[in-house]
């Protein structure tokens, strides 16, 4: 087999075969086949697309680049969630909890942020003391014993796509939803659960801001798990405002307890709910009302904070913050922010928000940098609401005046004000399976 | 300007701007972008295209990448030819004496032939004592006193398109009409004339077999031509059947003086007669008639043999081998081939000939190989000739046994035979200027 045949092909618009498509990924990881070629394979894919069956094989062959998650060793069935990312997201600090709770073994590994706000991994290290770098055995273990486990994603983990993201990064050819859904999926196929949810999201915030094409890449990760053997659920959401009210690494550590403690803002309790609930009724066999009914009952008793509990006691972390009403990190420097006119808040750019909240320190630009646990925002009036001149819009947290300078005035332009309430978009567009 | 945004716009199918393609030719050429964002772009223009402007500004980038030939130091009116290139195609050494005694001045560049047989300089090279390598001044001087020159082309000419021909060969982007006509006329803008015939070749042994894309080629070229200000006349002309009789480096050079002396194969002496015509039409203003009387007259009259003689003086070469009837480089075996069946050749197909000129020793396959400037064969009987079983064919030459036993075998798979004269194929398929 040669290279120049491939890319041949796929310049033509022809379909690669499983073979091809081995070669070719199994040739990059291991630096057999130079950059200039992969990334000229890379755009010629990117213009001509792939068929299902192409997506699925390269989806498994980068699944199968590097180490593979066997979850034998853990007792029962698994499940893991994954979201397209966000502003505000938080969810997996509920979803796991709550599955966890309702039986399912949550062995979840998570990765840390790059961009506006932190991953999940960087929420989790604002708790004092909180270990995300577990041993493969302590990590079956945990979750044998109490249900549960976030760590970090391991470089072992499908490193052909690991490379080949950082290539699409560099060479124009991230915007191929084919491309896109088999990174996704490589690393949800190597991490090993049965049941996975994906939260597929669009709007100003979201990697694919068209509904359309968050459609297009939800079904294709889910004919890809299909044809891989998982049960996949997608759901496509809304992110075209921040998700809840907190955003920040530790802000949102409190936010995901409060909804935990049965308060929090509406949409993420429900979202949460949901994504829990497809979980569940994919692994217990359940109709989705029974286990929405399963996932409502362990976060109202109280059950699903308890596992978020007892998994911060197992990872070395300080449990006794996640009963503070407010957060438990105080940034140096905070400021209100009031609302510079009166009327209806018509649209919250999300995007801006995540920059905002980056300025504040929350995020990071390049992998070197440091994020600071304690910065962020809360927001006090959100899409849709009614507010006066002078009212307070949000506060804000960073370790500086500067920094708050900057993220007020990235916050403000966010912001869009109109006289009539806007239109209310839905928190759920649709639900693919 | 950000590469990045360039590969989104050509990936999206968008139209480049002249300053977006200077970006990348400067920022290749100077290894300021790498290989992979270069490759990347390359198969986007594969496959998206680029418009007669985006051609033309891709082709002037890349001439003015380097060294131009500065041709005003040359008393007259320049003149240059380029062939896309076929198998016994010697016209070079035709068409350059008769526009030199014509009064053209011809500062002509070549290359070396790297696939089935050498290029001019090659051939020029089996001349004994004949040098390649003039300096500027000298080959200026000679320019102008005899009123021709042919030398090496320098490295210093076009470097950008001799970065992007060896990126394209190697990532599967060689196959675009746009980045193929760009890489033939940037060598031809930079190298200065300002009036340039093109040899379009189509059929079985030319980087076109079709004729439909050797003439989008052909417009493509003469398109480039015009947006910068030079005269470009190209005709699509046959490459199906070997042109001429005499396939190596001596032996061509033997043939050429053959079509210089007025006798020689008539489909090679035509083409040469009407590429040396367009020369001369544009560079004299005249009528195509009037220009072919001349270059007639030309020939006949052996003041272009003259011209050859004297370039081969100027240049060192041994010029008493020009007047030998048979070939001046005798190779050490010989072989005549016989007819395996009674018919007419219904097809000698020109490519495998190639390489049976390769297996004997006339070509190389990589840069680094030697050429045997003796090696080659002499076609006795053309396409569509009858010939009974037993007949001689071809007589091949190559420096041992075996060279000639896999020759033969490649030429005996290059013929097709029948019982009816074969359709004959137009010498010209079409002129575009």
């Amino acid at each position: 087999m040669r290279m120049a045949d491939i890319l041949d092909r796929k310049r033509n618009g022809e379909t690669l075969t499983r073979q091809e498509i081995e070669y070719f990924v199994n040739g990059y990881t291991k630096a057999q086949i130079p950059d200039y070629q992969a990334s000229a394979l890379l755009m010629a894919i990117c213009i001509r697309g792939m068929t299902d069956a192409e997506t699925a094989d390269l989806t498994d062959c980068m699944a199968r680049s590097g180490a593979q998650m066997d979850l034998s060793a853990i007792d029962g069935i698994t499940a893991d969630k994954h979201s397209t990312g966000g502003v505000g997201d938080k969810t997996t600090l509920v979803v796991v909890p709550v599955c966890a709770a309702a039986g399912l073994k949550m062995a979840k590994m998570s990765g840390r942020g790059l961009g506006h706000t932190g991953g999940t991994i960087d929420k989790l290290e604002s708790i004092p003391g909180f270990r995300t770098d577990l041993s493969m055995e302590a990590f079956f273990e945990q979750v044998n014993r109490i249900g549960l486990a976030i760590t970090g994603q391991t470089a072992e983990l499908a490193p052909a796509d690991q490379k080949l993201y950082a290539l699409r990064d560099a060479s124009g050819t991230v915007s191929s939803i084919p491309l896109i859904a088999s990174s996704i999926m490589s690393k949800k196929l190597a991490a090993g659960a049965q049941n996975i949810a994906l939260d597929v999201k669009c709007g100003s915030g979201a990697l694919m801001p068209l509904e359309s094409d968050a459609r297009h890449l939800a079904k294709q990760m889910v004919e890809i798990g299909k044809r891989c053997g998982r049960n996949v659920t997608a759901v496509i959401t809304d992110m075209d405002a921040p998700l809840g009210t907190h955003i920040g690494n530790a802000l949102e550590v409190t936010e995901a307890c409060a909804v935990l403690k049965g308060r929090g803002d509406r949409d993420l309790r429900t979202l949460c709910l949901i994504l829990s609930a497809h979980l569940i009724a994919m692994s217990l066999q359940k109709s989705q009302e029974e286990a929405f009914a399963i996932a409502e009952q362990a976060l109202m008793s109280g059950a699903a904070f308890q596992k978020l509990w007892e998994m911060v006691v197992c990872q070395g972390g300080d449990a006794a913050v996640l009963e503070q009403e407010s957060c438990f990190l105080q940034a140096k420097c905070t400021k209100t922010v009031f609302s510079p006119q009166s009327g209806y808040i018509a649209h919250t750019h999300a995007k801006r928000v995540g920059e905002c909240a980056s300025l504040l320190g929350a995020g990071r630009e390049t992998k070197a940098d440091r994020i600071d646990p304690a910065a962020g925002l809360i927001l006090t009036k959100k899409t849709g609401a009614h507010i006066e001149r002078g009212e307070p819009l949000a506060t804000l947290f960073a370790a500086d005046e500067d920094r708050l300078q900057a993220g007020e005035a990235r916050f403000l332009a966010s912001l869009t004000f109109s006289p009539q309430p806007p239109e209310k978009r839905p928190l759920i567009f649709d639900t693919i399976s």
